[in-house]
């Protein structure tokens, strides 16, 4: 069913994008405009909302040229539809529906975790209030699966592969929430496990990233073994993306000063550095649990204090052990590629996007 | 392909019920197990947050025999498949589906109009936080999607029917979203249009009743002539029903002591009622937009202005506007109800229910 034949990009005009800059752009190119044309569909002050969390305009409604992110997730959408042999443009629907979930679980999450800045703008909750952060994030998650739906309308793609992709987007949706709730449910503990790390982080990463990976191959029509190999291949890239996320979070250092800030350690995070450290037991492990666990000072430690809680983590293996383990889901991302045909320039845009996302400074 | 022969219930072993408390408890007998297990699915704490909200466990966890609702909608969703000649329970999906999306909407919109009882209980976000009450009502949206997919894979609906439910429901769910978006940009208003007024209502009360009475014909595999026309028996329906909430909003007795209590003009509430008086023009009619536009005492009125001011809009003619309108949608509703052949008893029972959502006390 899957071509290993055949152009990589099928019958498209655009040139073969040969650098994942050029991969990302091309994304953006192809889902942009029928992501606004989503977005229009919006009542007002809804479409307004969204147009500035997506960084389309500023918050006195003048067009902006801001930063919507990286795009990854259409940019792997439009990949897994060139895999079984079909143009990129076949699955820019998918594209659109995950890059609309994405940014519904952004405004959500941005409001719960009372988040003020996100890609260097004020969050849309704290411009325009909670209500219509609520609001507008409802009709994101919504708004995707209609674009789905609207797929199979138009003859993008067929009835049946337009619902195929409704359940994956929706499980993976579900899955994202399941892993909202619990990181909301972390953050009343002094320490959670690492499988319990990894739980919350395949919900609340990895799932969104999986769908993205699978959704334009279901949308051309891909089998399901095609498409649960590059699910798996999204699955382990974004326990990747997220284990190299936690690194940032605490040794990432910031454009300004170009030091560490710290920023997860001064908001107690339990990602899988802490958790990790927490979990190997030893004298540094201890002290670390000892400070976790004691309320006193909490969000008031000095630097000075953060990095001796850095240093503590370290001793402890916790820097040690998640750089392994972004390595370890890494190669099983590429494993899952492997079990799946597709023409070589393909596989080399897969290949190069993992390694974007796992070689990364912020 | 619908059948005008044939019992109502067709091959169910339920008697077929005589009275519109019948109806309604046999929806619940039919949709509360499949809803349960649907809830079952989420993530703690979520699963519990929804299990206090549906009223089926108290807030410290102790099962309760609580007030879950009316049970209209997933009532209306068994009917529509009985109009089609299938067994009652082929509509069960459809019923879940839309109470799954009715209460993602209550979840968020007590949160959003700060609202702290429904149904005689704390609402959730006052027990459990705002986090849990965004979470819960997202995850129940996700699995109204989910239910309806899941009649394709156990076989009780056919795959193209199912994705047929799911656009109905989505499609439902985005007006409803529109809907309680034009209400929340009302309360920075002093006054709206009649029109704006059935806009809002048309969206955040009408879009999901529609949906619910065609849902279970949908998944039956009726055509889109009788879906179409059941649709808008329920879009009739919603705003009658919406209407006669608003004349209940201002002049409905409290149930401890059988006077009025005013509650939507103590909120300054833009409904339909205060709408019309708004648009007659007259004495009464200027006096009400004054008293309207001027900040001072709002929320502090005592109830001697409270019901000076539903005098005003009485005189105005916006009791009688709201009251005629009400008659106005029901009948259109009927005749809508009309257009579809359909078994003589399963009529009854929609107008019945048509009846019992016009005529009721609170």
């Amino acid at each position: 069913m899957e071509s290993r034949t055949g152009t990589a990009v099928g019958g498209t005009a655009h040139a073969e994008p040969v650098s994942v800059p050029e991969l990302l752009a091309r994304s953006r190119t192809l889902c942009t405009p029928p992501l606004k044309a989503a977005v229009a569909r919006l009542a007002a002050p809804m479409d307004t909302v969204a147009a500035y969390h997506f960084g389309w305009i500023d918050r006195d409604g003048t067009p902006s040229a801001g930063d919507g992110g990286k795009a990854v997730r259409p940019a792997l959408a439009l990949l897994s539809a060139q895999a079984v042999g079909a143009p990129a443009e076949a699955g820019v629907p998918g594209g659109v529906a995950v890059e609309l979930v994405h940014n519904f679980s952004l405004l959500h999450d941005d409001l719960m975790d009372g988040d003020e800045t996100r890609r260097h703008r004020a969050t849309a909750w704290t411009v325009f209030g909670p209500a219509q952060a609520i609001l507008v994030g409802d009709a994101l998650a919504t708004l995707g699966t209609e674009v789905l739906l609207d797929a199979a309308t138009s003859g993008d793609a067929s009835a049946t592969d337009a619902a195929r992709a409704v359940r994956l987007l929706t499980t993976a949706t579900r899955k994202l929430i399941d892993g909202q709730a619990m990181d909301v449910a972390f953050e009343q503990r002094d320490s959670v496990t690492v499988n319990e790390c990894l739980e919350m982080e395949g919900g609340k990463t990895a799932a969104l990233l999986a769908a993205a990976s699978a959704i334009g191959a279901v949308l051309a029509g891909a089998d399901d073994r095609v498409s649960g190999a590059l699910e798996r291949y999204g699955h382990h890239l974004g326990l990747a993306f997220q284990a190299v996320d936690d690194l940032l979070g605490i040794w990432g250092a910031t454009e300004v000063t170009g030091k560490p800030h710290w920023g997860d350690l001064r908001q107690r995070k339990k990602s899988l550095p802490v958790a990790a450290a927490l979990a190997e037991g030893g004298a540094a492990s201890r002290k670390l649990a000892e400070q976790l666990a004691d309320p006193t000072g909490r969000g008031e430690e000095s630097e000075p204090e953060l990095a001796a809680r850095a240093a503590l983590i370290e001793e402890a293996g916790g820097r040690a052990w998640t750089r392994e383990e972004a390595r370890r889901q890494h190669t099983t991302a590429l494993a899952a590629l492997d079990e799946v045909p597709m023409p070589d320039a393909v596989r080399e845009h897969f290949v190069a996007l993992a390694e974007f996302v796992v070689v990364r400074e912020r």
